[in-house]
């Protein structure tokens, strides 16, 4: 539990600076500024009080039960200072200085230097190299930072190792004047990790939306266990930089090599349940309607409008990410018929024009409130000199208080004349935008997260009917021959004892072999050499396809004979495929994450479009699906043109089959089932390679 | 020439109110507010002074010389009261009120009405149902308007019918502290349209820059031939919303059925040079950015930060949209790791750390500002609390003066504390934005729309080599005999006229003609029926694919003499074209705007996929070729897996000459060239259809 870091009864500050422009000043004017409820020990060996605030020497000096420590002094010091803090019984130890593991090798040292002293006195240590935390609760008030921002008292917790980011979100949610509730940025966190703290906020009953941001992840599974526990409870929301390759280059010049350019992190974000942003201003703006707003059950969204054109907009961000503009009910339309001016335009969106008055905004969000074909309410308001703002701003959040639906507003005013309206809205609980489209994007977040929330629940299937021992059997094998790709054969076992179906098919050792193998298939058939020594067998003239008689298998292998000269050379013989759809299936070990599966249309459409998509293991028979359909190409498994599709669910037990063989067989580094053949009742796979 | 509406010497009301919340009194308030160059004469009947303004009886009591009339009256009484002003010698009406053609046929009546006095007298009329224009030039200070946003001075003209989307922007740029130079909405647009006030703000001296905001353009043509010769000499910023069927509909039922689901808008956007947004955020952002700043030469940017996240974040951005961030050249790396902290990271961006000072980002200016591997220079700029924010503003600040490459600043702070780091800035013509991906995204419409600049001159080839006549009379003849569908040899005659290459073909009028026909192209051939009132040809069986000899020939001429049963019945022989990329073609005609072209990929791409773009007339060789490379599909024409492409010279040949057939034939309503064969070195069409 963080609690005593989060929740600290009093911090004392090593390094606490008489000087104005200083962090070991700063710091203790922040927790003053921000009215910390506990007591606060500036340490300091020259000077008698800091701040006006009574000074010790050492903190030894200290009064006892310390929870939190600021240590603001050069990083040579530091081990001899966590010393001190263990023996004087410190809990938590925040170290906001720098030159630790981010400068290199000798920082390091330090660094492993004082978290050994920490370890033994059971301290726990954030940072070093990062800002502290901040936490609003108004019995605590510690704002144990460095930053500037004095947050509200709020609902939003903000975790990340990047403090320019953390401090970015938390200003934007100051300048739209919603609070923050905890703020943590641990830098190069190297005692208490990301995950702890979400665990942690996931926990805290103050709060309802948790915010990260990551540029790379450390420890995925822990990332994972944690996120899908903790987004299980309430909404984590997440963005993720470093996308592109010079992102990445950016991202690693900073953190000192963490980040790389993965498509991991967002697979674990989909896998957890976490909301993910692409856009940190979207990232904020959704927090802020997450914050207050009951999420909606579905799709469709009523929208209230005083003016035309913003409406348009707003229509068509929704529209656009899915979200539905249902009619009105005909209760709804004759109770607004008679409601409204007789001018407005009673249908969805409703225009209740720039003259209505707060009666018809109440008249509307009752009745949206009320009518069925509704799931969240819209409001588009513009705030006309002419009429009473405030009243109809009244009426917003008195329905607001229902939370009955969730509402986002729209509010186009100058807020520098209407503060009233912009206030009552504020506190009242009504998340107000200033452009449409940020609006709608702040609605379709709403939105997405309860098709996050009521997605399938994912389990896995183990299928029983696999040879996990026969597939050991042959990694070791290979493991002991020190050999890291599998010959064809060994791979075809293997896709065999996990019954993944393959083109029929039979090895021959010489020309009367191969014969009898191909008239036992049936014409016609594809011969391959396959050798142990023979990577590139097509390149190598290996290959000999379509062959139709017992003649043309004949000189095919004799030419090959002739062609390859290896001691282990044997002959691959396989039923040649008529022609279907073309798919590919691969699997690739990540670190401390399983394997990534990915799925995709074979041929040019691999090569040239990259129409892929991934997933981690292990891959459930929904999940399984949702590959299936996201491939740009999907029409063509569903069949287009009058044109049957393919066997999707032979598909779908493929990719499960191929998420357990590389989960129980986890030597696999890349495995490629490639080319795929689909029909419309069955599906093969024609070749296959392992490495290990 | 509007300078009299917008640099009005006085303004008259026709309806001013003594009532605190009416617009008759709003309009007099903001002209005082404002602080109005000119005199003000409210006219009210019954009052003698309107907010301490002497008031008049009439218009006719109101000294001579008026420029703008405001009339805040019943639609009822425009007519008279315009053909007052008319005797009056009024040169602008600016009318308020709703009342006219949004309201249906009565209304329109009254439009019609009061417009027909007006152009006797020879006033220009803005509106009805309309906001207004506001100017602020010192010199003439006009807010005739009755909205509620004083704009500082600036060079940012807006221009919208919706008053209430114009006013979300000025809001906008109000609340980043950018100034507006001209806004106006007209709302009806019953006499002075969008395209003549665009004209009118190309040549404002004072406006850098036009934004407009459409929901679809009443006279496209007219739009098109302002806008492009407008763009050539400012940047004009657009957005168009009612993209959704849903948005579509909202935008009509605010306009009157104006709106509908367009690609037009968007290409005429494009041909006339028009830096076009899909977000009213990103628009308002990117305004803001070329209020100040020069256009980028190329694509290349610097970043100088102070915090790492953040430029991961930008860094990300401005990479997906295309923008380069070079390396430092070896001259600016020795340079700047001289003048720059040991521990700042010398690469791009360039990281000075948090405790940069303004020597620091002022090395770093002048080295992007002199290094040529740089076109912009983009500024992550977080405001610590221990360094001199206010003199690093100031050397931004210096070195945005000499505009010698645009600056572009994400910076990161709290606008409460920091004011007169923002002030600094702000007065310094420094775009500042608070969000990274914010600041990127503006720097990526600064470099987008110097692409735009500079793309290649359009020059339409028109072929002399094309029987126009022909067309002519063939189109003529059909329209004679009251077909709006011509026959197929009539439809290969246009394109034979027009050099389109055909898969080569014969008519025959029996079986014996058709064999000797089917020699002379040699076979395999194909037989397809011809006759007027054959429409879906192959549905009947009028079609016979792939026949490789005479007997085969002869047998499907019989076989369709059997089935159909026209009068008329012909048979077109034509060459059975082997395998090859399968393409389509069109033009439709639109409105005001000569035909749509279309190209894209055939069968299932363009009944699955959609993977089609269109332009418009005259479509020039560098936009045939746009075309081409704009599809998804694109690398298969290019050639892929190893394979040859496709003639693409010859596509755009075709393109070209499809342009000029429909423009010179316009009567044609639609014309598919569907399937067109594309081979490495020639391009065939293989079946047409017209419709006139």
């Amino acid at each position: 539990m963080l609690d005593s870091l989060f929740r600290p009864k009093s911090v004392a500050i090593i390094g606490a600076s008489t000087k104005d422009l200083s962090i070991g000043n700063r710091v203790i004017k922040n927790l003053v500024d921000f009215e910390f409820k506990g007591p606060i020990y500036p340490v300091n060996p020259k000077a008698d009080e800091v701040r006006g605030i009574k000074a010790y020497k050492s903190i030894m000096d200290c009064p006892d039960g310390i929870d939190v420590v600021h240590m603001v002094i050069p990083a040579k010091f530091v081990p001899q200072a966590v010393e001190d803090c263990g023996k004087k019984g410190v809990k938590n130890i925040i170290i906001n200085s720098g030159g630790f593991s981010e400068i290199g090798p000798a920082g390091e040292a330090i660094e492993k230097d004082f978290l050994a002293i920490a370890k033994k006195y059971g301290i726990r240590m954030l940072g070093p190299n990062c800002q502290g935390i901040i936490n609003s609760d108004p019995e605590i008030r510690a704002y144990c930072n460095f930053t500037f921002t004095q947050p509200d008292v709020g609902f939003i917790s903000i975790v990340a190792l990047s403090g320019g980011v953390a401090e970015v979100i938390h200003q934007g949610f100051s300048e739209m004047g919603i609070g923050t509730r905890i703020y943590a940025s641990n830098g190069n966190a190297c005692d208490i990790t990301i995950p702890e703290i979400i665990r942690y906020l996931g926990e805290d009953e103050g709060t309802r939306v948790i915010v990260t941001y990551v540029e790379g992840l450390r420890d995925p599974e822990t990332f994972m266990k944690v996120a899908k526990e903790v987004a299980a409870k309430k909404p984590v929301l997440a963005m993720k930089a470093g996308r592109t390759k010079e992102g990445a280059k950016a991202a690693a010049s900073h953190t000192g090599g963490l980040a790389k350019e993965d498509i991991a992190t967002d697979l674990i974000f989909k896998k957890a349940g976490i909301l993910t942003f692409r856009d940190e201003g979207e990232l904020i703006q959704a927090a802020a309607a997450f914050a207050t707003q009951p999420i909606p059950k579905g799709k469709r969204v009523g929208i209230i409008t005083n003016t035309g054109g913003p409406a348009v907009i707003a229509t068509d961000i929704l529209v656009a990410d899915g979200l539905a503009l249902p009619p009105l009910s005909e209760k709804t339309k004759t109770f607004l018929k008679e409601k409204l001016y007789p001018e407005a335009t009673v249908s969805n969106p409703v225009d209740v024009l720039a003259t209505a008055n707060a009666g018809h905004y109440r008249a509307c969000l009752d009745a949206m409130m009320d009518d069925d074909s509704f799931d969240s309410v819209f409001v588009n308001f513009v705030t006309p000199f002419f009429v009473d703002t405030d009243s109809i701003a009244k009426e917003i959040v008195e329905v607001n208080k229902q939370k009955r639906k969730p509402i986002v507003c729209n509010l186009m005013t100058d807020k520098r004349q209407w503060t009233e309206t912009v206030k009552i809205l504020q506190e009242g609980g009504v998340p107000g935008f200033s452009l449409p489209g940020v609006a709608a994007r702040a609605m379709t977040a709403l939105v997405r997260y309860n098709t996050i929330r009521n997605r399938e629940v994912v389990e896995v299937t183990t299928f029983a009917d696999v040879d996990k021992a026969k597939g050991q059997e042959i990694i070791a094998k290979a493991k002991g021959d020190g050999r890291n790709i599998l010959s064809a054969t060994e791979v075809y076992d293997i896709l065999a004892a996990y019954k993944i179906p393959m083109a029929n098919w039979r090895i021959a050792g010489n020309v009367e072999e191969a014969e009898k193998a191909a008239l036992e298939i049936g014409f016609p058939v594809v011969v391959k050499a396959d050798s142990k020594t023979i990577i590139h067998k097509s390149d190598m003239g290996g290959v000999a396809v379509n062959l139709k008689d017992v003649d043309a298998v004949k000189s095919a292998v004799v030419e090959m004979e002739k062609k390859l000269a290896a001691d282990d050379l044997k002959f691959f013989i396989q039923k040649y495929m008529p022609d279907g759809l073309e798919v590919i299936l691969g699997a690739k070990a990540e670190e401390g994450l399983g394997h990534l599966i990915m799925f995709g249309m074979g041929g040019i459409y691999v090569e040239v479009f990259k129409d892929v998509v991934f997933d981690i293991t292990p891959v459930s028979a929904s999940e399984a699906r949702d590959m299936i359909s996201s491939i740009k190409m999907a029409p063509l498994l569903e069949g287009v043109r009058g044109e049957k599709g393919v066997d999707q669910k032979a598909l779908v037990e493929i990719i499960q089959r191929l998420s357990q063989l590389v989960t129980d067989l986890d030597d696999i580094k890349e495995m490629d089932l490639n080319p795929v053949i689909a029909y419309e009742d069955s599906v093969f796979v024609v070749d296959a390679r392992i490495s290990i």
